[in-house]
């Protein structure tokens, strides 16, 4: 059965590390006999500069009909004075709605190779594996009402609307349970239902829920909290499930933790597995074209979508193997260059990984 | 001119620390002849035990008629079953709300004394001074229409709102601003203004005030990263001004970088400069009673309480240069306990800085 990977460059660094990872997605779709086809298309900036629009059509229409979208970053200062409705970030966010996927998984991981490029002393990371499910076609980020008003004072008045439904909290809410199921089986819901109402019915739910995952231990844990627990001790943490705005926050400072966000991929899937896979990095708009932004977390993002929309788990493997290799071998790119290693470009990074395959 | 100081201890250990830094008022305002008188009452989790609503009005007349209020630390476990509008915490929104306590001021300081508390490399963080400028009367902690609603689908949906008007971010940027005047001239602006309508309108009125203060640079950054850069760079800020819930976020993180949580004040100002002073840690339940409370956050508290308030700088900085002594002679209550140091108790903690006075 042949399955289709849509591939979406987007901006900045986006083409540059999409190309490596397609490279080696080839390689593995050989070896592996996947029966993988390749289409590409536009989206962000790259797609307002041709179509005039961050998301057009027939992107759209590739995306709907593809089995999983492999996305480079898109956005960049040349856009940023648009209208909001006709920026890149507006590219990404219609497809994670039109497409439902409303699960994003975002990894916190510390790969041991990379222990002396974060900031926190060893300690507190070395070892560092944490799991945040972030809810992400909900939330003030899809709420409406929302916009700008005046009001009868003459003033203008900025708004928008923070919402969750009940359905919309349970089925991410499983989504996290089952991830904590088969990892460390324990959850920390993150809300602020000391004063929003939204999150005291997100907290609801999540209790509710447990009932149907009795091996998985939840807990409970304000935003602010949150994030200073990050910062104190973030090995406490397994698996976090948040809204999309805390989600958005958290899982960049978790990933910070690391001190290596070139390293971490990240997964959007909706109910029937489809998935958007992109590195937890943006576009790096000052690094762009120059060849050296790292393509791993692309590559491993590849892997990522092996595994949760394609069901190849050996192939994601592999991938990964290759990558830890190429870590043991000392290559680094500039963003997590060290003393002693060996400094090397975007593409000889992704022919390491191709070669270590 | 007698002035009145409202001490409110609250719920945990605030009853503690406030009683130490009672007794440092009391000599620094014979020391200094400041002519201070001292009333208390109560609020958030002692206020509903006793009078069964978390802001007594008699509380509220009290605070009004202050020219400034000490506070504890409201909340607690008991009462996190009761319905939102009969918490705590609304105890303390109310008293922001009710006195248009609308700026709050967050530093958040690396005492070198205390360098190694911090779960991040020295490097990183030593001489860390930041101060957060976070609107505390506004946007989603406050915003109209909220609840929860049964939609015709019969199941509910949470919502809350996040606004802002021109004036109430106009007022919270020239906190900001002259803040930034006195310090390093540098301000940050966090918003989410590629995603979120109101934070668009945030980031116009910023870069409108820019205008009356050439002095000081003005940068802008999305929430999520500043959550980031926080944590790889925290010595890139100077002050940070933003909304009430990413303030809530961000001055948590901010805090716990310094790994002294126990060492933060913090205060709440409307225009008329009458305002609220408190630790910025919260009741710590689980070690009320005990004695072993860390009161400097809340001594130092009074120290702002002293600068910001009541003009009384000299008595302010008296206040901070002897708790930099008890620092100094190896004095720590056990959250900052280290090695070769002196463990204390609330109160052998209280007198010395008493006897440092
Ligand atoms: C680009 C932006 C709209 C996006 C978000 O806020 O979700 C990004 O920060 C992310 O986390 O994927
Ligand atoms: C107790 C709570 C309502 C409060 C807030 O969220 O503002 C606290 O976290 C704070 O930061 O002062």
């Amino acid at each position: 059965m042949p399955r289709t990977i849509l591939m979406l460059p987007g901006d900045g660094i986006g083409p540059e590390i999409v190309a490596e990872a397609e490279k080696v997605l080839n390689k593995i779709n050989d070896q592996f006999s996947l029966g993988l086809n390749f289409e590409s298309g536009l989206v962000g900036g790259a797609a307002i500069d041709e179509t005039d629009t961050p998301l057009p059509d027939e992107t759209l229409e590739k995306a709907t009909r593809a089995d999983a979208i492999l996305l480079g970053a898109v956005g960049g200062p040349q856009w940023d004075s648009l209208p909001m409705a006709k920026r890149p970030e507006k590219g990404l966010l219609g497809l994670r709605s039109n497409l439902d996927l409303f699960a994003n998984l975002r990894p916190a991981i510390l790969y041991p190779q990379l222990a002396s490029a974060s900031s926190l002393k060893p300690e507190v990371v070395s070892g560092l594996d944490i799991m945040i499910v972030r809810e992400l076609t909900g939330g003030i980020y899809f709420g409406q009402p929302r916009g700008v008003r005046e009001l009868e004072s003459g003033e203008r008045q900025g708004y928008n609307t923070y919402a969750y439904t009940e359905s919309e909290i349970r089925r991410i809410g499983r989504v996290a349970f089952e991830a904590a199921q088969q990892r460390g089986k324990k959850l920390c819901s993150v809300d602020k239902a000391n004063v929003l109402e939204v999150t005291v019915l997100w907290r609801e739910i999540m209790n509710d829920l447990r009932r149907e995952y009795p091996d998985v231990e939840l807990s409970h844990m304000y935003v602010d909290n949150a994030a200073m627990q990050l910062v104190r001790a973030p090995k406490q943490f397994d698996v976090i499930v948040t809204g999309n705005m805390f989600g958005d926050i958290l899982s960049d400072e978790a990933a910070m933790l690391t001190g290596s966000i070139g390293m971490l991929p990240s997964a959007s899937l909706n109910s029937e597995k489809q998935g958007m896979y992109e590195p937890c990095h943006g576009s790096a708009p000052d690094i762009a074209g120059q060849g050296i932004a790292n393509p791993l977390a692309t590559i491993l993002s590849a892997a990522m979508m092996l595994r949760y929309s394609l069901n190849e788990e050996k192939a994601a493997e592999a991938i990964e193997a290759a990558v830890s290799k190429v870590l043991d071998q000392g290559l680094r790119t500039a963003d997590i260059m060290s003393e002693g290693a060996k400094k090397v470009s975007t593409r000889e990074m992704g022919e390491a990984v191709l070669a270590a395959l």
